[in-house]
């Protein structure tokens, strides 16, 4: 199996090359270490670009919503979709306006989904999903029953080409502008997860689940 | 003027059509208290989503990026967008799998950019970018010069439809799975900011820059 995405004019990182990467692994850890994207697709010409879970498996993704979504009833359909991640790892500030940027890690991946109609792949799907946003949590869980896998649409989304683009470290301003008296460097930041706040309905006595334990 | 933008077909919030909002104010809101988006278009039938930050002032988005950059290029061509926002706030941990869901504020925009070409206003909408994302970094830095700003397209979105969806609160599960001893309850997130790091490259005596301080 080839461990790089072929590239062509839809995928080739133009803008600063060097940042450009269309290895799996490299494509596969971005995506991993998230489970929010940004979903594009065009219905009449009009764009849209939907946030949603997700789930990979291999060079599949996997995607959930109801089966009344107008998002999934238009990808169900088999048209091209634009997948997008983004992890924004911190501001660059330079001492120029002009050399400004972000730290980040992002992937883009262009593929097209099909429903999945068999029951057991439904629900192993979901819980691929389920997995990347909180391992463990599923079997925590009471499954989904017949009739709340009928309302739930899932697809699968094969990733025919894919790149990510990757920021990291200081600023590069031009080189007289060292010499001038402005501070730059780089404010990191990144998503944290808060004390878990127990449903006001929660049952006496019950502990807080182990899995949040798995949220880094 | 309006204090809410048009409903139609294209904006409308249809899936659990409750956490839909069309007014200016919420939509705004949302959209100030972020500076990067991903930006939907597509070419020749396929979609991009590319993250990217952007400013808000009245009902236009600006929007930046180098003049030899795709995405750039084809919009200033004129063709319909596509802007979202979203800020996840938690993750929403039900008893039942199908009931597991996020907290989060999102913003879908619809509209078409044109770009600036007068000097003075590209200069000004820059600024309304840099005081999205730093307030006050604008006036500590080098200002672009007359070829920084000829190597910098930017854009000027004016939102002719937008919507916002929000969940908060505590899971919603079917009544007989209250009983279940199942903790359930929500893992809240945030976006935080590290401590600067100062360039290897600073001169010596120079104080981390007083905008810092406005990062929430």
């Amino acid at each position: 199996m080839a461990t790089s995405y072929p590239v062509d004019n839809t995928n080739k990182v133009k803008r600063i090359p060097k940042r450009g990467h269309y290895d799996k692994a490299t494509i596969y850890e971005i995506l991993d270490v998230g489970f929010l994207c940004h979903l594009g697709f065009s219905v009449n010409g009009q764009p849209y670009v939907i946030p949603t879970s997700y789930g990979r498996k291999g060079d599949k993704i996997y995607l959930h919503g109801a089966t009344t979504s107008r998002m999934m009833v238009n990808l169900e359909e088999g048209i091209p979709v634009c997948l997008t991640v983004t992890h924004l790892d911190g501001l660059v500030l330079a001492r120029s306006a002009y050399h400004h940027s972000m730290n980040y890690r992002s992937v883009v991946c262009f593929g097209t989904a099909k429903l999945i109609a068999d029951t057991a792949e439904k629900e192993e799907a979901l819980k691929v999903i389920s997995d990347q946003i909180l391992k463990g949590r599923w079997e925590e869980s009471r499954l989904p029953i017949a009739k709340e896998l009928k309302a739930t649409t899932v697809l699968e989304l094969t990733i025919d080409q894919a790149s990510a683009k990757i920021r990291t470290g200081p600023p590069g301003d031009e080189k007289q502008d060292y010499e001038l008296p402005i501070w730059a460097g780089v404010v990191p930041c990144q998503q944290v997860w808060g004390s878990p706040i127990p449903d006001p309905l929660l049952r006496e006595g019950i502990e807080a689940a182990d899995s949040i334990k798995n949220l880094v």
